[in-house]
């Protein structure tokens, strides 16, 4: 349902991708302090600047895979490839045995979207607007499935709070729940292209392709390798150096993790907002949240089976709360129809609370 | 405010009640085994299968009751004895000791009402069609009083799950909250029945009783003794059958015994969504979780206290934590005013998630 | 936001304020009682009687001034003054080392707005009508405020809860919140004097000072300084109070304090509700609520730190579940936009369940 290049507009201004696309300029970096066993920090971070374009770049390309496949195909395609540099960084995240900060970026993106992307989109799309309207039908729908997703997600870890965890019991609930939310994920395909796919109509059905097929799968394949070569440089340098930098591994499971591989959807979610396109503004976030939910964290479960480091799905009590606040405070906002910059204000109010908290944890 | 038999085309139809009533076979079997001291796994499934029947021959009594009575006393009727089988199966486990079951099945109730059947309900009722539409005025205010009622029932365990717990303040909370419970629930006969009428209004009204006063209190009367009596022999067979059948308390009394005693109106529920009487299907399910709430577990209350063992209203956190997504989720269909069938597989995903985390605790 | 004297109204009827004034007459009486070093539950009693009606001085004279400085340092007016002989309570408490009262003062002026002036004013305003209606526009924008600032204010606990708590951390994070909030703050008195006064205005535009500016500044003063002193005197005779009528802190905090520092507004709204002026009692209810965890926890939090005994935000795990509740409560109910009297009973029933819980803790 998320893609980062809905908007047709997109490819007529130039002001703005170009900007993107300069930080590539840090991929040969991140090479460079790899091989020669430079110091971890910038390779950390030229790494993860590197990542955003290259994000960018294969939401593009999925898009233009997308345009040329015809509408069923395409929403699969945009609906499976949407968080895809999200999922190759958890994947290699489990693969070091890192299973704490793949599930708190799992909750870490879904709060983002929701009080950041939101946030951001009701204050940039609000501000000189005395209220910005969408649609509500497209909305609630978006929103009682995220917190339906959520719920389920989150509902092992409260259950097994007070019971009496054993290795198996916790496996065997995470890989039973989640068989439970990929065929959810099935069947919100079949809802949203079969049944009921006039709810989820863009502006940019009428759109042409732009690239080649051949352009456009070769982009992909390219910026997929390169994304995965990054997130190991990323995934390597991590533990020395949330520790030089004094991190906390749920700091940058939350905050940092989320905010790399989702900046080009927070880009193009505001520029939409700015644009008082909001309906789809709030269906990137609110999609790619629901996405996160239902088919990023039961495949990462059943990879994380084909390696030593199993991923459960018994989040901590803070990680539950703050998704659980999120859902309430998207409850509100969805079930409304308007939006205005004091209540974007909020929204990122909420996620700076929520900052300082995991930062001094 | 919940009756198995509202639908006043339920008479007319012959193909679903023999189906129900068939079932009424396994009440010898379920004596046979008893008296023969026979097997304890068959006598708790054919006790409970005898129990559907009952159930729903119980409502059906009171239904016809209800019309003979006029729509004061009726509504009060119907309020009263639409749970009576909830009512007396959690009687025989108070009598047998089994409180956790007990507390366990009032929140089972609550959560299968909302999750199952209006999960089963908007499945049923959405598919081939584009979406439902229900009274929203009539949604919202069952909804905003079980979300109240709900949050009262759980309120004292919050409070006590830090505080400094003796058996006296335990008791003297609950029946506190039980009084304050069960006045609410005066006061919402006072309103559904006389300053707000209007609102609660069925289709179901103009509707002839079919059956003799004589035949409906003599069927009230045996259906009541034949559930009092498979109650015992469910709740006696219960031990032995949870421990072969490898099932956890919590298991059996979230989410068994909620099915054994609320079978008939999920049925009703679910043949009414599919006859597009969304309302009704909706009143029936909430106005159950309702009266759970306000009606029964008050009066259970206030009998364990004959007995020698106590019932508190302090419940666990993640009986707690069901009750409070339920409301949330339900919070979200109601404000919405329309359903479609993948609103309902979310629904059943969330129930289905739930019992998994129960199954293995 | 909130302000006691709102109502255009309140100046004509004599039948009512004379009536909280005659209170004053228990002012000398906490004097004389203090003086001679009588008992203390009487001077807690006679100094928590004389609060009320110098309260609702405070308001009626913070009104005048607002009246005769303009709408844009009217309303500052009216946002700051609003919650003063709160503010200055809880700062005797937290002088007195009383930190717990404090929090759960806080917490218990939330909880007390929504549902014990909301229920009493759906109650006594829907009393012999159908429905209340009121604008859906301003509620609901109040209400999201109030859910964001009341998961803001509450998040640092949840955090918290499961982490390596040091006294250093747990200040930082206090203080780092508050900053956030006032900021918060700041800006929503931008946005509802600015750039969205049309959403807030009130009836009470057109009216008249009818107080000279000495007369107001006098009285403001005055009040003000007795208040201080009667706070004096409460917090002084808190300890023996407490201990002697078996009351615990918490119920003090959450159920006496609140009641006694929010009794004018209190007042006001039901008065309103009664008139049918739902829209204000709204406002005045849930616009108090969001000062006090916008404005008046974060300059609790600034000013402790001038005296030995520093308030952090780190809030218990029930008051953490009565605020999440409180604001479920408020969203089912704003997000409709009408009222009844049942739903102000059901309000009041949660209200009386939670001190109930409370009383017994």
């Amino acid at each position: 349902m998320a893609n980062t290049t809905k908007d047709p507009t997109f490819h007529k201004k130039s002001w703005f991708r170009p900007r993107v696309e300069w930080l590539l300029a840090f991929l040969p970096v991140a090479f460079v302090l790899e091989f020669t066993h430079g110091p971890e920090v910038p390779l950390f971070i030229t790494a993860a600047l590197s990542v955003l374009p290259l994000a960018l770049l294969m939401g593009h390309a999925t898009e233009e895979l997308a345009l040329r496949s015809g509408p069923q195909l395409g929403g699969f395609l945009n609906a499976t490839f949407g968080n895809l540099a999200e999922l190759i960084i958890a994947f290699f995240l489990i693969m070091e045995g890192e299973i704490e900060i793949v599930k708190a970026s799992l909750t870490g993106a879904i709060i983002g979207n929701v009080l950041l992307i939101l946030g951001l989109s009701f204050l940039v799309g609000g501000w000189k607007r005395q209220h910005q309207t969408f649609s509500l039908a497209s909305a609630e729908l978006h929103s009682s499935t995220l917190v339906i997703a959520a719920i389920a997600l989150l509902m092992p870890a409260l259950f097994f709070a007070s019971g009496d965890v054993t290795e198996f019991r916790t496996e065997a609930v995470s890989v039973g729940v989640s068989v439970v939310l990929i065929l959810t994920y099935a069947f919100s395909l079949f809802f949203s292209m079969k049944t009921h796919r006039s709810l989820f109509a863009h502006e940019a059905t009428h759109e042409k392709p732009k690239w080649s097929l051949r352009r456009s799968i070769l982009t992909l394949g390219i910026a997929t390798v390169f994304v995965a070569v990054m997130s190991e440089f990323l995934v390597g340098a991590l533990e020395h150096t949330t520790e030089e930098l004094g991190l906390s591994h749920l700091f940058v499971g939350l905050i940092i993790v989320p905010l790399i591989s989702n900046a080009a959807e927070h880009a193009s979610a505001i520029i939409l907002a700015a644009k008082d396109k909001m309906s789809v503004a709030i269906e990137i976030a609110i999609g790619s949240s629901v996405q996160i939910a239902l088919f990023v964290a039961p495949v990462l479960v059943f990879l994380s089976l084909l390696t030593g480091n199993h991923l459960d799905l018994i989040f901590t009590g803070f990680e539950i709360a703050a998704v659980g606040f999120s859902a309430a405070i998207l409850a509100f906002i969805a079930l409304d129809g308007r939006s205005n910059w004091f209540e974007g204000l909020l929204l990122l109010s909420a996620y700076v609370i929520m900052a300082i908290s995991f930062f001094f944890l």
